[in-house]
């Protein structure tokens, strides 16, 4: 059976053409849930039902876009996944979590085929474009529609053309540089804000596009992929990638992602010291706020990259001084901070167009559950201060004798 | 009501004779649950069905001793509480949870009145000594009747006068030294064994005795009390405290636990930097095991130690150092050990009579869920060795390039 779905003026309901008799007529939330969400996303119908009764699918409605939404994975079906209703039904699914490799040596030889392809790990938020009731939009890693990432990136890159020719594909890529709402990084070639594709999916089967395919296509209509290194025969891998990923570091970026060039055997990633230190520096800024979550897989990564470099003591011992300052450094200067009566805040620069457009975003990152507050806007950008209210007001009852 | 209990033959029965009218009657455990235990601990009825349909509350039965084990607590009712069962019901209260503070000064000034008794925190294992059934029996901080201590405690020191004056009071300490099975640390006042007594606490009520009363107690008796260092001024407390504390630390000794003198008010417990730093060293050498769990407050008390202490460049990079080490250091060695095909294992000595007295013991280790077994007995001593099995197993996958 193949359906049509539109939504009537109840919420609730749901307006089903058969394809094939033509035949249409409505159907509550409960029958779409039950009946007709299994068959379409092809996920047993007690999961399904079971996910929409904890809250973990939910209903979402904004910029436009409304559908279901997928806080948890589901069976095969990510997080972050989003069944848009409109004049189709289109699955955007959720961007597939990439496993991390601590062994590089091993990982890779039982892992992939002959040969991989190293492409660069960029340092920014994951972002999936694609186009939806002819509009073409941004989705967020957790599924939510981004009202800066979707205003933003048909500025960035022309995508009309191709969506015009692949509307059943979505982009998906890195926003990167210093000046966005969500991860902040300095690329010299990159500057205030750029795009960074990586993969090109399927809507519904979430099927990748072949290296060499991805890169033509990317060619072919003028959009920006991240950088290939190399496809690499699988023998040489550790070593070149322990160089790049070497270089990487000392030039202070992340690492690399390494695939199968077929893209049929799912990609690992590997990153340098120098990321795993600057994710601890964030983290313990805010350290009730991160530390906790953040802290532990960044040191194990440290201890299994010095074991398989088969360091010496004195690597060793710069490794270790290295987290340790990663780790106190910051801390100790957001004390001094809330001391002096202060909050522990970060500012985020966005450009938008007015006042109203930066109070319009904050309005969406407090319904993320960001506190956000306009501090200032002058010449198209944006200042929005973000609080970090567990820090916050931990340090500060603590700095008043509170107890642990 | 007062009620007295002895238990049928059939384990989920109780023999109840009331005090007044000396009428007995059996009782189903539902009965008991629901209506005795909520009258005798002073607790909602409903908290405390909940918690025994829950599992928190549960049977328990070693060593001769039975009755309800409290996993959680419940109402005001401290996890590791036992309501022993026998001719009469016992309530050994859960040892309470004392608080740290992370800033001496400001936490001393809002919690105390004029005077701290300030003693020394050892680093044992914390054990509620009690007469039941006019048994001496020691119990661990989860409420186990631990076989070990029951028996050994009696050979370091005699209680026995003591309880028979006392039958009412419950001796908490710490077993500490570099010969027992739960946590090592070399004191060279005490050696291989060695307990030292912080509480002497009520049945029943948990209600602490003074610090003078309590010391002479335990002088009368020739009871080993823990190190009181004084009982000070508030005023002059924070100073002295870090002194002590530092004094403490480069002796690799663990810190204090600050009293009000007539133990009204619960005490505080304040660490050293070194302290903070074996913490780290043990839990980075089965990172798995403990890595994660550890962390964070480790590190978080050296932040707002070094802020307190208004440290030097040079000293906060110091102590970033030792955090830096004490993660990375034991991590590394661990790996390189699995490596070589060894499993992440520590060995634990006991004293024992015999062979079979150390195959009970790791008996006992297996039911509390750790993974042991004897590797030797020799002239009354047995190594007992204790696997740390998360951290072999995955580090031994990380090494066969398992993905994380």
């Amino acid at each position: 059976m193949q359906i049509r779905v539109g939504k009537t003026n109840s919420h609730k309901n749901f307006f089903f053409k058969c394809n094939h008799c033509n035949y249409s007529y409505e159907t509550p939330m409960p029958i779409f849930i039950s009946n007709v969400l299994p068959e379409i996303l092809d996920v047993e119908k007690a999961n399904i039902e079971r996910s929409f009764k904890n809250g973990n699918i939910k209903f979402y409605e904004s910029q436009g876009i409304n559908g279901l939404l997928f806080r948890k994975s589901v069976g095969k079906i990510e997080s972050g996944t989003m069944v848009c209703f409109g004049d189709k039904i289109e699955i955007i699914r959720g961007f597939p979590k990439i496993r991390r490799t601590l062994m590089l040596e091993p990982s890779l030889k039982i892992h992939f085929d002959q040969e991989v392809a190293v492409e660069e790990k960029m340092n920014g938020y994951n972002v999936r474009i694609a186009l939806i009731n002819n509009r073409i939009i941004a989705f967020t890693r957790g599924g939510y529609v981004c009202p800066y990432t979707t205003k933003k990136a048909p500025e960035i890159m022309d995508m009309d053309e191709f969506f015009n020719d692949h509307p059943e594909l979505v982009i998906c890529g890195e926003m990167v540089g210093t000046e966005n709402p969500y991860v902040t990084h300095h690329y010299r070639e990159i500057g205030n804000l750029g795009f960074r594709i990586f993969d090109l999916r399927e809507k519904s089967s979430n099927n990748a596009m072949s290296i060499p395919d991805k890169i033509k296509i990317l060619e072919f209509y003028g959009l920006p992929g991240v950088k290939l290194f190399e496809i690499m025969d699988i023998k040489d891998a550790p070593k070149k990638i322990f160089d790049l990923v070497f270089k990487l570091g000392k030039d202070n970026r992340e690492g690399v992602v390494i695939k199968d060039p077929s893209m049929e055997i799912d990609p690992l990633k590997y990153t340098s010291s120098q990321a795993h230190n600057g994710e601890l520096q964030y983290a313990f800024t805010y350290p009730f706020d991160f530390g906790r979550s953040f802290f532990f897989s960044r040191v194990i990564r440290e201890g299994f990259q010095a074991y398989e470099l088969n360091e010496s003591e004195d690597e060793i011992r710069h490794r270790a001084h290295m987290i340790g300052e990663s780790i106190l450094y910051p801390m100790i200067h957001t004390i001094k901070h809330v001391a002096n009566d202060n909050l522990a805040s970060e500012n985020i620069i966005i450009h938008v167009d007015n006042m109203n457009e930066a109070e319009d975003f904050v309005r969406y990152l407090r319904d993320l559950g960001v506190v956000a507050t306009v501090h200032s806007f002058e010449d198209g950008k944006a200042i929005i201060r973000r609080v970090h209210q567990s820090t916050t007001d931990r340090i500060s009852n603590f700095l008043r004798g509170g107890l642990y």
